[in-house]
């Protein structure tokens, strides 16, 4: 049976690609959005893709996804260290969601190392650029047991 | 050409399989060793694994990586949380480095939810037990453009 | 004369029934608002019940409720923690406004003990599940004296 | 059946009426007393109340709440910052107990922020002046189901 | 050539002029628009003006001031001491923006002490009323060489 | 009637020009004390400057303004998070005193980031170099009304 | 007209003069009460004494000196750094309360530097011994005028 | 020659068996004191318990002691983490005390983790429950070679 | 049935008796490891020694006695406060392990106050010399009950 | 034999009298100076007085007093709390210092609360105005066996 | 061609030998610049030295030292731990810096463990009385390859 | 009499020369034990050097030096501060040891700044590349009076 995964960005990632491309790299929002859906092409999966600047349209998003997702991929953005609304959404939707980021946010300020959002998620990754969000969806993918491999016989 | 990958695993995962399953999963060290072999068998990889309970014996692994390994992929364990001497030692090898953990570590106890490590790794994968190493290399794979499918064209 | 109240809901109470029963309860947020409005059909009250997710349209609910309401009974979720601009709204309508929260947040994760709101609230009520906002809507009657009983003569 | 509640007050609530009333009210404490007794006349309520500047007598009164009393409803005082003595008899006795705070203590001096007894109690209410006993009381009876209006049916 | 300047104001100010006054003075926010858009009147200036109480929106303004604004001045309200995301926009729309406050916030509370925002604008300027938005305004005439007098010669 | 404006330089700031252009600028101190003096040329201002190395010795400067000053514009220098001896002499003058920094002291390293002195100034201006003299002593003409432009009629 | 003054010795001072003699020094607590009245023989003072090692006694003998008393030389041993209750016993009566410490309190362990009595009481002498009794009641014979030597006229 | 040793029981122990068996064991504290009487019933020990949940009446147990009693073995409940005055009375009164914690303190909440007391005892047993007495008085016992076994020749 | 005892010793212990006696006493390691021997002489007990100032080498040594012992008597040294390795191999090995101190290590430097090994043991022992030891293998005796005496009965 | 005393007075205190009243007072400084040489003149005490702004002047006048002064009574102002050079010159000089503050300073800011001083001065005396210059003084009296009344016989 | 060297004692040091000589030695001021003097002797040096108790002296020292001086030996007392003036003239002067202490600082005081101003000299000699200036120096030497042995050829 | 010198390394410096020679310059470690023997070859001295990336290897040395070395020169590496069992180590020897380190640590990343060995090392020498070894030589050679120059007679 199909699965659904919500690609959900948070604040300033419609900027990605004109804003900071050494830390973010140079691919569009559209471009990633698009490369995950090529990825995943070959399961039966319905991935949609949304971003907003606004905390609570995050909010109302996961909430959203109750009624048609299996599982959500995150880029928080900066809300990751400022949100307990998104931290609370996380825990009453009851589905796993992978906290993603972009660039290696232990790395940076110290104001990025602490996540308020990682304690309640099933995973994270992070440091990995756009593959990030990739390597997410084989985590949900491998979870479901869709994805196997050599390794996996 | 061929490239090198250390699969460095710290302090207790040797009782991996024996140790509390319900946080840690039920494979053996050895029979994850055994799948990540397998995942990377169709690719150009030597992929060698290690593990010890000695930091000291960590960072040595680590500096002789630098003579036949391009990557590393390291499960540091509770050193995660105490050792500058393997920051310093992941500095100077000028290796890309993994940060894997089999929990999520951010959802547990407030002590490991800082890692001394994180910040001079390429990036974190945390919370997808056993797939964290295979998700780990993949991301190496990625990286080195080794790997690509549908989404990469 | 007949007084207002806003009944306003923050965010994730739009789930409530849905979400973590053993927690917040089984009752919807609708039963709670017609409880409520059951509760003072025998006063002059307008009762007006709002929920949002977003933090800036609490606040704009705040400034509307100048127009018509004395008095608030607010139930700010997550933004109790973490919103200085609800603080700010509060302050700035100079009305009373009552805190309202439906868990002993005091007994639950240490980053729910302290409340940014609760300097400017008129006072705070926690741990009553719904019934609290039945107990919010008293103080505001006794403090206009509207509600008295056998112990007030 | 008869329930017994026990009204407990802290160090320095016997003052009440003769000190800072522009804090805490004009009421003495033999009048709140007697008003929470007014309150609760209709009710089969075993009411005591006490009153103690010893933190020893406060917890023996506690103890003793055991042999007869439902519920406790308790106002700390400034024990509410320091006791964790007072904080264990609560834990040891089993019956619920409800902190009350005539003033708003969340809007006074830091020191007042921090109750070391809300983590074990029932729920708090605070800033309402006298009238928070009679709320308090009104969420045992409510809890009890035996108090109930127009928006219990 | 024209310069395009973004007059920014955020949550809560549009109760300027009606909200403790004596904090924040008398004039309204449209006065304080006008009388700003009055002192540029002479240099070729398009001045906007904005307000809003959601964090999300201020963000979308800042973004898209990209296509038409040379700087920004702007009052981040309460936001100033909770938004990552809108520190992340200010350094990624590569805008001079300057921070203003009419009261000196340094003077108030604790929690208004440290500004979020700071380290990424280009200055501050605080605790002068409205004028505070004319001085910053002249601050970017100056930036550009647009403002001279008998000091710059 | 005329005004008397003492401009107060702390520590090192003697070496303008001559310290490190890239965060400084590379105008002299005598050069700033020049310009300034410029620009109040139009207006009865008797504006005098001063520096010192000595944080009594600005303790002494300030003491002596109230003979003669009617405001007065300070960059404190590294005073400005160690002393609060000039805290005690700006509140002791009963001078509206302006807190400037060349540099956006925000941005740079954390012990910069609180002030010891700007909760006792009227206000505070950052980040502008040399420029932030001239907004200084403009904020001061326009307290005393004595600036005044098409924003103000 | 008399003057009544309290000289409240709290927890462990009953063992003056047996315990730790080179901290404490070698004079009995009726020893120093004795030398104390001897000091005050000559004014119209009601000087009666009190010792408690229980918090709420002290509480108790603080609240029944509104009856008779007009000042206060209190010693609060160990509760100067523990205790609330007495704090807002110091608050409620409305008396000027002096702090005394035998020993040099902030010179010994860091956890006896902080009073959380000080800020309630009229003033604080320490490190004189027995001495401070008698400079204490001297402030108090000061204060109300009742002391005046050449240096007065 | 005869020892004396004092059983000193702190707050709420005095509901030992009754209170929380899963924590502290289903013992009664008479059972406890009679149990620590049987075992020293071979030697000359003059053992007396006391209970108290009064912190000033340990105080006074500790100090009477000086008396009698040449050891003193003390749970000082909930007192460990907030009582100063008895850490005063431990260094006063010159004898070896020994603290005993029925449960591993260092295991539960943080609040428990820091003893005000430990600092000024002989030494600290935690976590064997009522065995952690019968220790303790070994302790002693072996500290004044009264005890000796194979281990001692 | 035989029992297997650990007694595991930490860094520096092999010093003992060479190094600072007036903390540690006089014995040397071997004495003490002797004296144990002879202590459960008279019991079916399987008792053994090692020490190891690397902190890999006691993990080895903890997962090797999942193998033999039933119970580990460890003292850590200044591994205490530092090693998250020992403290995730107690939890490991599924054993009781009892903490000793030989000193007071609450009464020493502050960096020894904190155990971070405590939360997973069975108890901790602390303050009595070479004794301590004696007393952790009696309270392990008294857990399996191989230990009674008139106390028992 | 007569004794010197140094009476030093710290940063802005050369402003007693005209400068915030309420707090410190209406005397000038010349006028206590002679209240303190007029209360002392019928002693063999050489009294000499200094004030200074400057931190070094200070220490200078700490290290001058080694050459005739027996004891110090210094009110160090906001260098209390900033200056260990003044704490390492009263160290250094080995005299008797007494630290005096004519306002009762743990009842102000937070920063007022901490003085680096006290913890090698003698004593401390706060609160009393100028008479707490009187009151040092007369403690260094009695230190010297100079002063004696009814009480000392 | 000849080097300068300024050596720069802070404030309390023109005390030393006489000044608790057990910490700082014997040893005059006079004597350490002459000995370092008689060390430089064979070498090009033009070695001044200076001392201050004031902070702002020690500020213009290190500016002049911008016209002779190639390299500087300082000693900052009590300084170190307080002063940002002296730090940011340290960056400013761009000659060497060598940070010396005669006693370890690293093992007294805690507030002499952190310095303000190591973090822009060049390093940082402490523990070797005044051994440390000649080692001090040496190091300028070493740096100007002015010393050689043995050891560099 | 010889004398002996320990120069012992910890981790990562066997890397010295390969690793981040900005930062730690381009003599391998071998050379620089080779200048260090040269440099004392002119005296008798028995220096012998030693490395390891072990910390139990590193304690193991420093015992073993009690056998035949008189003094340490120790470069702790990255367990300068981590290991508090390297802190008991130094302390146990009794041996004058000094904690040197080739960049100034304190002017590097905040971990860096503090270090756990200095305390009860001799002394620190920092930021002088390998020339730091020297100087600690020179420290212990100047200590035992084996080196004097023109300083010295």
């Amino acid at each position: 049976m199909a699965k659904g995964i919500l690609l959900l960005h948070g604040p300033n990632l419609n900027l990605l690609g004109a804003r900071q491309p050494e830390i973010y790299g140079q691919k569009r929002l559209s471009d990633i959005d698009a490369a995950v859906k090529r990825h995943v092409s070959a399961y039966a999966i319905d991935l949609r893709a949304a971003q907003s600047n606004h905390e609570g349209a995050l909010v109302d998003s996961l909430h959203a996804a109750r009624d048609w997702a299996d599982g959500v991929v995150f880029n928080p953005g900066a809300y990751t260290h400022t949100s307990l609304a998104l931290r609370d959404a996380i825990s009453a939707i009851e589905r796993p969601v992978i906290e993603v980021h972009l660039s290696n946010v232990h790395g940076r300020e110290a104001f990025r190392h602490k996540s308020l959002l990682a304690g309640v998620c099933l995973g994270q990754i992070a440091g990995f650029g756009w593959h990030g969000y990739i390597l997410a969806v084989d985590a949900l993918l491998r979870r479901w047991a869709m994805l196997s491999g050599p390794s996996e016989e």
